[in-house]
């Protein structure tokens, strides 16, 4: 499988150029001026070429709730969305499809889903959602969502003293149930990865993480986790732990250079110099950390200290929906307004910068994916600059990231094969799954939550809002 | 012009409903349940109606610079701004035209434009927009950007002695000039208005704002006006008028029910109630507030203090895009980082009416538009419920407002003549628009601006950055 894409605007240290670009076997061949064509010719006049984005935190499932939960903080917002009806396997499978769909139409070439598992079908409900990113085409990083508490041990006790039923399932099950999805599943070279994934410590133990640690470490996989999205978790690890929850986890071990966390709002200055030290990965969820009203997490100070970070949509029922776009652009301007000084923020460049090679360090795959180099996997998007939303002609990563593009990707290759076309995925049909998707749905509007009206009383009083 | 819009979902005061809607004479005549079919039959089914959202506050000519400009806070973005190639009345009409389209398309009927004047073409400029506004069929607020004190003297002093250059046109002209355009283009029946719109407290003078007031009064124009957009300006209204701006305001009388002012970032407790006891509007910008690190409006305050708030898109090079359901979804969702307590949050529900009713209400058309109301003008819009990014069928208004629905608008109708259908905008020719747009501009990517280099020094020794 050759091609080349002729004539196209690729992104140089700090200009442009115009270059073609040769694909042999799945890899980028030669990048140059006037190169030889080599098998199918791609016309990039008028197209900008860049390194496909990492979609590094979703949970892909989500998109059946988008739109239906209320504006709620995250653990009140858990309670209600814990409250819909049981996810099924054609469910996972359909919703896997329409996050790689929007993942891809918005820029992305790769998708961390952290996966919702259906209980007792654990390894079905993996199987789904990698059915479908196999037929989409996209590259897949699967971290099956693992816990060992229960949703009650998630909200900080404060003065109570709180009972929690015990989880369903045992830790040990659990880490045999990964062991097995990974010697079942885990094929990097195909296009599917696996990865540790416990929650967040605040719905798991101590054993929970050390067995991903084991299992991360002889299976040579990257690792995930929420860490401190909210305010109510920096309490909880205090309560839990007597120090930080970042503290803590780089005394257990977790924290790596192949670890990303997701969301990292509430981080101390002292627990940012162990992200840098530890080389962790900061997944930055923009849309959802305003949703749920988490806070703004501190990513130009991030940046100063030399800690990697990139850009995560997260569920969809946190934010909802999973343009990759716009998530880059709000998680960009986001900070101009905790830091006065302009020179610090966070210039277009960067930003696809962070959303591409920034993704790819953060899953262990920044050799293979994440830039266009010579050597790496062809994970690439072509975007139309004739398109209105990219019009006029000014700075093109400009308007891309600063701007609301929308149907401005023309193309799109991940390993080299094409899976977009003219606009559109071409390896599914696209219409048939929102046929489905509508067909498998009810509107639903006047749904009131049982749930957070039992949680609310408490979380109020922790967190020291009026009763 | 008659016609039914059947079997069409509209949303009640805490529901939905499905109804028939009939629109006689631009006018909405009857809404209910089975009604007869007069004229034309639109089939609504799987569709929802709602009236059209204003964009409350744009400058239609920046869109020339989207993406151009590197992140700079207001008073350096502006000087950027100010150094691009002279508009000329074919741009100006050009982006009169992409500024409605990308409205339209994202579910506005209404536009209030702070045009920036070519001087010495002022008519022209404000005829070369109408004209465009005209032909798309978009209902047009034209705000007609005035000052009367030169660019530097918008930047505090502090310690420092400034001089400014005079402004080349005095006040006395300018009030000539629009009194002029008032009596020649300001037919509100017709679908365009005209407001008297000072740029703003940091480059205007008492007697800018006052012969504005007397032009109001005597026309009865409705007032715009910048206001407290930056920290900076914060400091000069302190120098200048050893008040905050919003006192002086009220002291010189420009605040009224018929005022709407853009951004109100820096406001203390006492300029709010000021805003509430004179019903003055808020026009919240939020992406452009992010972009130029300008800081989060206290919007939840606004809300409490009974102060009527709508969203505007802001020009296009501080944004970088026209769609009003990303600044509604951003201006919604961004306050809950402000406030703790969750019941304070803006709901989707909350959003769409601010977006309608309130932005109707700031430019004191409420008695016209707004709401879907018997009497009340069509400016309507539809949207196709079968969109993927408007699945799963979940809550129709969180989907819209949380989500990131695009080409997501069916039909628009103003004043009951219908502007788009089938998501297309059927009154000029979109692909015709684009290539000019695309023609009439080069990529521009090494830019380096002179003024920005000159006015840096001051700037962040003002505010108090390193040097």
């Amino acid at each position: 499988m050759k091609f080349t894409i002729q004539n196209v605007l690729t992104v140089t240290d700090d200009a442009y150029a115009t270059v073609d670009v040769q694909i042999v076997d799945g890899k980028i061949a030669a990048i140059g001026s006037n190169l030889d064509v080599i098998g199918t010719v791609i016309d990039g006049t008028h197209q900008m070429l860049l390194p496909g984005f990492i979609n590094a935190h979703t949970h892909s499932s989500e998109m059946w709730q988008r739109g239906a939960i209320r504006p709620l903080p995250l653990e009140l917002w858990l309670a209600a969305l814990y409250e819909f009806s049981q996810l099924n396997l054609e469910k996972v499978y359909l919703s896997a499809l329409g996050t790689a769909v929007e993942t891809l139409l918005s820029g992305g070439t790769s998708v961390v889903d952290h996966l919702v598992l259906i209980p007792g079908q654990e390894f079905e409900t993996i199987a789904a959602a990698i059915r479908a990113y196999r037929e989409v085409g996209i590259r897949a990083f699967i971290a099956p969502l693992i816990q060992d508490e229960s949703l009650t041990a998630g909200i900080p006790s404060g003065e109570t003293q709180q009972n929690h039923e015990p989880y369903f399932r045992s830790t040990a099950a659990t880490l045999e149930i990964i062991e097995a999805v990974v010697q079942q599943f885990h094929r990097p070279d195909e296009g599917v990865s696996i990865l540790v994934a416990p929650t967040g410590i605040q719905l798991c133990s101590d054993a929970l993480f050390t067995g991903c640690i084991e299992l991360s470490d002889r299976y040579n996989l990257s690792r995930h986790s929420h860490l401190l999205e909210t305010r109510a978790q920096e309490k909880l690890a205090q309560e839990k732990y007597g120090c930080s929850a970042v503290e803590h986890l780089k005394r257990i071990g977790y924290l790596s250079d192949r670890t990303s966390l997701a969301h990292c709002v509430w981080l101390s200055e002292a627990d940012i110099d162990i992200l840098a030290e530890t080389q962790s990965t900061v997944v930055h969820n923009p849309l959802s950390n305003l949703r749920l009203g988490s806070g703004i997490a501190p990513i130009l100070k991030y940046q100063q200290a030399g800690v990697n970070v990139t850009f995560g949509c997260d569920g969809a029922s946190s934010n909802d929906s999973q343009d990759l776009l716009e998530a880059i652009k709000i998680g960009s301007i986001l900070h101009n307004v905790t830091d006065l000084d302009y020179q610090q923020w966070i210039t277009p460049r960067q930003a696809v910068e962070m959303a591409s090679l920034g993704g790819a360090k953060g899953i262990n795959f920044a050799d293979k994916i994440g830039s266009l180099e010579v050597g790496k996997n062809a994970d690439l998007v072509l975007y139309d600059l004739t398109h209105l939303s990219l019009l006029p002609r000014t700075d093109p990563i400009g308007l891309l990231v600063l701007g609301r593009p929308s149907n401005v990707v023309n193309s799109v290759w991940v390993n080299g094969k094409q899976i977009v076309a003219d606009g559109r995925v071409t390896t599914i049909n696209v219409d048939d799954l929102r046929q489905k998707i509508f067909h498998q749905s009810q509107w639903d509007t006047q749904r009131q939550s049982q749930t957070v009206a039992q949680l609310a009383a408490h979380y109020r009083s922790v967190m020291g809002l009026n009763q």
